[in-house]
């Protein structure tokens, strides 16, 4: 099917779908609220509706024990290969409020960066390839391949029951390739493919002391506090070089050969590129690698929250009775999330002084995913980037964590194509997300020719349109 | 003047007493709180119109830059002795309010106990002494010894206006001594007198790291996190036997001898006691001194609040771009806290990591204090105490901070006597705080018993009373 007709179409829709892609973020889908479930309910409601009437089929919002996944599919194409299309439409919360310019759920324009929570991560993205099937099938009345889409409300919280969704719906979700556009590019002019990804554990760390605060005139210097513990055992997290000090954390680390490192060195972005994305002035972390391999085949220990005691405004002579810590680890292969709870636990009872007590939740887990990058989906993933952005991808390890990824390649057997369509500078997770209109505009052109280029895969698996529906 | 008259009012107005008492409660006027300006006030009005109402004269509420200072007086007793009663309306936040049994304003009676935020500390003390100048001023129309009353609303932000004011009405102040109640007895039957009380000093510590916060996925292991850092530095504030590792910090504390260090032994809680009240198994801190001594003659630091990053449910994957620690000192003789604060800063700046930055702000200085126990005034209120509880008072050493007990020794040069109401287990500071009603009828009774004995106090001053109004 020739692009030319969508690719004009997306062209001339320019400011509809940006228009469109404001009413998409005006809903505060925050997944790990609870109090937020019905606005991320009425978010899938809406990009239901909008893919019923963009012209895909059986668009259902299908219900789990969390959020809602919205399906849709569009099977007519027989004998050619079958796409899944992944994206979220949760977001993180958009605290802290004070530091957006605008606010996070009323997307605002401002030169050529539509500015809300989510804009890149990921409602930009997933929305970029929903319109270009729609270019297509307003055009064409049709797609070059099947698709189905996944689009999934959970993915902020670790996509809790999205493995099992998959798990349960193998056959009706059999395809040949996933595309999940949930990474970023190195710069405007230089695409990319993500084909590594660490994985992740989440842990809560409470530590408690006295059964309700204490007055700290009364008891300071007599009892410890256990927020003052909590910083002391947070402290012995990493050693003094920046390095996990939890033991046996390093044991199952994979050591990467000369060349793949000699790959990532061409290809990843130097020190002071990382350096001016995050607008620090110096690194930090283990030394004997660079900044890149520091966030994409090492490992690292977050503390992402801390509270404990009076905050806000005023002082208060108080020990508190307890004090949290929210962690996040980044795994790399051949690290797994259960073994490495394990030693956290160990760990963090080892260096619990005897006069407070600890406890550790740990959830989230993810295993870290490798990309083969000569796969012909991924292929022709770069070629559709060279036409859509002008240059073919650089192909780089990411840092996050796309659960989704392994379940692909594991329940499913088939490759993900990461094709990252934000920007470093996109403040995803922060205050004052947002996405860069052309990177929309370029995106959308190059969906529409990837879903023109992979009608050509080879080995392309006849769709079961039966098995769909016996199912879902 | 007999006390008897006024001994029978107070013990037939009791069920009064404790609905106006729940009236006072009801205020919630929490001076760390900016916002709650407006209740704080409302608070003073109320207190001026009840001190108008048992017959004090010349009740004001005098407006300061903060919080308004209550003052009535009594000055019908020319010849005889002039007290300053002192006490404070302001309280401190309620919160964390999910661990009160009942809402901290909503005055709430359990058995004996009248819990809400300030019962003991201080608005239950401070309206035992109201209620005893009723007692007298409703059945003799007359005060045994002229009275002057200072009520501040901002005890528990560091009193930072009521220095200024003593000073600037040093004359129209003149009195023989002053009495607080705002310290603690060591149990029900065992009244105590506090002879010292801890120095303090605030301290806010920021550190920064990104302009914002960062992805931790995509940044985790080579971006430092200020909130980690300040972990790391809390750390490195205590050694690892509990001792201020702030260099210098220790230079200037007295060193007490055999007979002082003798006296606390026998007169002070035992180690198992302190334990028991803060409801913990193990103490905590330098070794070499009892919990006793380390709450009173030893200094302390405690991490009061902390707060950095994602709190609250969920998680959220960020490298936090700063985070704060809110510390407080409790320093003792021979301390000074601007030394401290200088030697907090230096080391502040020595700790902090190349890879963020810190600032310091330090507030609340309070001198520590130290009140002769053989002085008169502090021996009148000795017989009170056997008279109104049955029992003599222990002479004991306060682990807190009463700024105005240093003011009154170097500004009007009179002692503070410290009769202290409070039960150790009245969670001051903390949830679910109470006052134990029978001390409030034996408080009342106590500062009966001592109006009339400080009447026969020799060396009496002659009140000024053109002093005072040329100066208030």
């Amino acid at each position: 099917m020739d692009p030319h007709r969508a690719l004009k179409y997306a062209r001339t829709r320019r400011a509809t779908f940006v228009s469109e892609l404001k009413d998409f973020l005006r809903f505060p889908s925050v997944s790990s609220r609870p109090d937020r479930a019905g606005d991320v309910k009425k978010c899938a409601d809406w990009l239901a509706r909008h893919l019923q009437g963009i012209g895909l089929q059986r668009v259902r919002v299908i219900p789990t024990r969390g959020n809602p996944i919205v399906y849709a599919s569009w099977l007519r194409a027989p004998g050619r290969p079958t796409l899944i299309l992944y994206g979220h439409y949760d977001v993180l919360p958009g605290e802290p409020l004070s530091e957006w310019r605008t606010p996070p759920f009323t997307p605002t324009l401002k030169n050529d960066d539509l500015q809300a929570r989510g804009a890149a991560d990921d409602k930009g993205q997933l929305f970029s390839h929903v319109k270009a099937l729609e270019s297509y099938l307003k055009t064409e009345r049709a797609l070059p391949v099947n698709v189905k889409c996944i689009f999934e409300g959970e993915e902020e919280i670790g996509s809790p029951h999205l493995t099992s969704f998959i798990a349960r719906n193998k056959r009706a979700l059999r395809a040949d390739a996933a595309v999940i556009s949930d990474t970023r590019m190195l710069a405007r002019d230089r695409p990319a493919i993500s084909y590594a990804q660490r994985g992740g554990l989440r842990a809560e760390l409470e530590v408690k002391g006295p059964p309700h605060d204490l007055h700290s005139g009364s008891f300071g210097g007599a009892v410890h506090n256990p927020l003052q513990a909590l910083c002391e055992m947070i402290a012995r997290l990493h050693d003094a070089h920046g390095r996990v000090a939890i033991p046996g954390f390093y044991d199952d680390v994979r050591s990467w050969g000369e060349k793949e490192r000699a790959f990532m060195a061409r290809t990843g972005p130097a020190d002071e590129q990382i350096l001016q994305d995050a607008k620090v002035e110096r690194g930090w972390g283990e030394s004997g690698f660079s900044l890149y391999e520091r966030t994409t085949i090492r490992p690292a220990l977050t503390l992402n929250g801390m509270a404990g005691g009076h905050q806000g405004t005023g002082s208060k002579s108080i020990i508190p009775a307890h004090a949290v810590a929210k962690l996040s680890f980044r795994l790399v292969p051949d690290q797994h999330p259960q073994k490495i709870a394990q030693l956290f636990r160990d760990h963090i009872e080892r260096i619990t002084p005897p006069t407070v007590s600890s406890s550790v939740r740990t959830f989230s887990a993810v295993e870290p995913a490798l990309v083969d990058r000569n796969h012909p989906a991924v292929r022709a993933a770069a070629f559709a980037y060279k036409k859509g952005f002008g240059a073919l991808p650089i192909f780089i390890r990411s840092g996050g964590s796309i659960p989704v990824v392994n379940t692909f390649q594991e329940i499913l057997g088939i490759p993900a194509v990461l094709m990252g369509f934000g920007l470093p500078d996109d403040h995803i997770h922060g205050p004052n997300e947002k996405f860069h209109l052309p990177n929309f505009y370029n995106a959308i052109a190059t969906s529409i020719w990837y879903l023109a280029t992979a009608a050509k895969l080879r080995g392309a698996r006849r769709t079961q349109e039966r098995a769909e529906w016996q199912r879902l």
